[in-house]
C-alpha cells in the first residue's frame, strides 16, 4: 500500500473548510494540518484531530507536507503568500484575479524554481475548468465565438473583495446571468456582448457601527478588474437578515463555443456547472489538482504550472492503462 | 514567421474530408498529401492542389510529414494501419472500439518507441472529449455517478461496422438517447442504467443485389462491441430512399457527472454536443492534437499517447503566456 500523499491547508475558512471535506473522499490523500493566521486553539475542524497550526511557525514543517493548498484570497493574500509558501512548499492556489495572472506566475515561477518546487496557480471552476472549456473550445473550433456565463451564484472572490472595504462587516456577492443574452447565444447567433450586457452584480452589505453607506457604494462599483466594469448594485441590509438570507453558496453558469466547420455546419461545444456550494467544489478541484501536482513533483518537475500545462490523466487517482480500459 | 506544421491524411472518406476542412482553418498547418488505397487520380479533394499518393509508396514520405492523421475505421483498418505507419510517422487516429483500446495502446507505443515517433489513438469525441469529461467528472468529484447519453445522432464507426457485413451496399446507425434516462439523471436521482436502458441503435441498410436480408440482420445485431449489449433496429430500404434521406451526419450527446460533496451538497456537471457534422467535429479535434503531437515531438517525446496524457495547452496555437493571458 503507498503512503497516502500528505495536505495540508493554508487559510481556514469557507474554502479551507471544503478542501478538508475533498480530502475526506480521496483516500489517497491526508490532511496533515491547517495553517492558519488567527489563533490555532481558536479553529474547528471537522476532523478534530487534525492539528493546527500558527501561520508564522510554517517553514517548520516544510519536510512533513508533500502539498499545501492555499485557501486565502486574491485580492491580498495570495499574491503574498503564494511565493512566500512556494520557497517551502509545492503549493496549489485559486489565484482568481484574471488581469494579473501572469504578473502571478511569474513570481511563483520564480520562487518555486529557485526553490526546486511546483506551484500551481488559479485552480477551480473560474480560473480552472472554464478556462480549459473556453481553451478547447477556440483549439478544436477556430472559426466561432466562446461565451461564458456566470450564476446565478454567490462569487468568493468578489464577495471576498467587498468584506475588505472599509467599514463592511459582512457581504455576499451574487452574479446573475443574463437570460436574453443566453438565449441569443443558444440559438447559434454569436452575438457580440458586451461583459455588462452578460451579467449584472448584486451585493448584499452589512455596514461597521459608524460606517458611512455612500462611501463604501463607491468603493466597491469603482473597484478596478472586479466591479468597475460591470453594472452593480449594493444593497444594504442588517446583520439578522444576512444572516438568515445569504448564508448558502450556491453558484454555477457556462461555457458555450459557437462555431462553423466545412461548408457552414454549425457546431456547439457547451459545459455547465450546477453547484450546491461553490465553496466546496472548488476544494474540490484544487485537491485533484494537488495530487497531479505530487505526480509532477514525483517527476522531477519545477515552477509554476496552470491547468493549461497538466496533462488530465495526472488527476484521477487511477492509472494509466486502467483510465485507457474504464474511462477512455 | 515560423514554417507551417506539415500534415498528411491517410484515408480520404468523410473524416479525410473533414482532416482537409479543419486544416483550412488553421493557418500554422498544411496539407502536403493524402495517401488512399484507392487511386489515387480518382480523390477529388477540396483542394486540388494537394498530391494524391499510393498508401503503398507512404514510407518514401516519412520525411517530408510532421504528422500523418489516420482517417480509417476502427473495425480492420487501424488495427493494422496505425503501428504499421507509427514506424515511419507520428500519427493520430481515432481509434474507437473502446473494448480494444489497451490491445491497440501497447501495439502503438512499442512500434513508436522502436521508430522514435510519437502516437497519438483514440482522439475525436468518443473516445475523445467525453473521455476527459469522464475523467474530470470523477476525478473532482470522486462521490458520485458519470453518465454518458450519445444522439440522436449517427454513428461513424457503428455505420462502418454495418457496411463491412457482407451483403451491404450502404448503411447509416443512427443512435438515441432515451428521454425518460436523461430526465431521471437531470434530476439528480443518480438511477443504475443499463447500456441497454439508455439508448437504442437503429439501422439503415441497402442490400446488394442477392444479398439475404435475414443473415445481413443477424450479423449486425449479434455484432459483439458494437451491438450485441443494445436494443438494435435494423431497416432495409432502397437506394434511392437512402441517398435521399440519410446523408447528413450530425450528432451530439453529453456526459453528466452528478456528485455530493461535504454535507450533501449536490454538484453538477454536465458536458454536451450539438453537432451539425459528425465527421468534420472529429476531424477538428483530430488536428487540434495533431498540433500537441508535433509538439510533444519537437520536445523529443516517443512512444503511444492519449487524451489523458496530453496538456490542453498543448492545442492550441497560441504560446503559454497568451493562453494565461486570454483564456486563464
Amino acid at each position: 500500500m503507498k503512503q497516502p500523499i500528505r495536505v495540508a491547508i493554508a487559510g481556514y475558512g469557507n474554502l479551507g473548510r471544503g478542501v478538508e471535506a475533498a480530502l475526506g473522499q480521496s483516500p489517497d490523500m491526508r490532511l496533515v494540518g491547517v495553517f492558519s493566521r488567527r489563533d490555532p486553539a481558536g479553529a474547528r475542524l471537522l476532523d478534530g484531530s487534525v492539528p493546527v497550526y500558527a501561520m508564522a511557525d510554517v517553514e517548520q514543517y516544510q519536510h512533513e507536507v508533500d502539498v499545501m493548498i492555499l485557501c486565502g484570497g486574491s485580492k491580498t493574500d495570495l499574491p503574498e503568500q503564494s511565493p512566500y509558501l512556494a520557497q517551502f512548499f509545492n503549493i496549489v492556489d485559486s489565484f482568481d484575479t484574471h488581469a494579473k495572472v501572469n504578473e502571478h506566475h511569474s513570481a511563483l515561477d520564480q520562487a518555486a524554481k529557485k526553490s526546486g518546487h511546483l506551484a500551481m496557480l488559479s485552480g477551480g471552476w473560474d480560473p480552472g475548468l472554464f478556462s480549459l472549456n473556453r481553451l478547447f473550445g477556440e483549439a478544436i473550433l477556430p472559426q466561432g465565438e466562446t461565451y461564458t456565463f456566470w450564476g446565478k451564484g454567490l462569487s468568493q472572490g468578489h464577495s471576498d473583495a467587498v468584506r475588505r472595504v472599509p467599514g463592511v462587516k459582512k457581504a455576499v456577492q451574487y452574479t446573475q446571468p443574463s437570460e436574453t443574452a443566453i438565449e441569443r447565444v443558444r440559438s447559434g447567433e454569436q452575438p457580440a456582448l458586451s461583459t455588462r450586457e452578460k451579467h449584472t452584480r448584486e451585493c448584499y452589505v452589512v455596514l461597521n457601527e459608524g460606517a458611512e453607506a455612500s462611501a463604501v457604494r463607491e468603493s466597491i462599483v469603482t473597484m478596478p478588474d472586479y466591479f468597475a466594469d460591470y453594472d452593480t448594485e449594493v444593497h444594504f441590509i442588517d446583520e439578522a437578515m444576512f444572516d438568515r438570507d445569504h448564508v448558502a453558496m450556491p453558484h454555477g453558469g457556462f461555457v458555450i463555443r459557437s462555431a462553423v466547420t466545412g461548408d457552414n455546419n454549425r457546431q456547439t461545444i457547451e459545459y455547465s456547472l450546477n453547484l450546491g456550494s461553490n465553496p466546496e467544489f472548488t476544494a474540490s478541484v484544487l485537491v485533484a489538482y494537488a495530487r497531479a501536482v505530487y505526480r509532477l513533483v514525483s517527476a522531477g518537475e519545477t515552477g509554476a504550472r496552470t491547468v493549461f500545462d497538466i496533462a488530465p490523466g495526472l488527476l484521477s487517482p487511477k492509472d494509466p492503462a486502467q483510465l485507457r480500459e474504464e474511462l477512455l
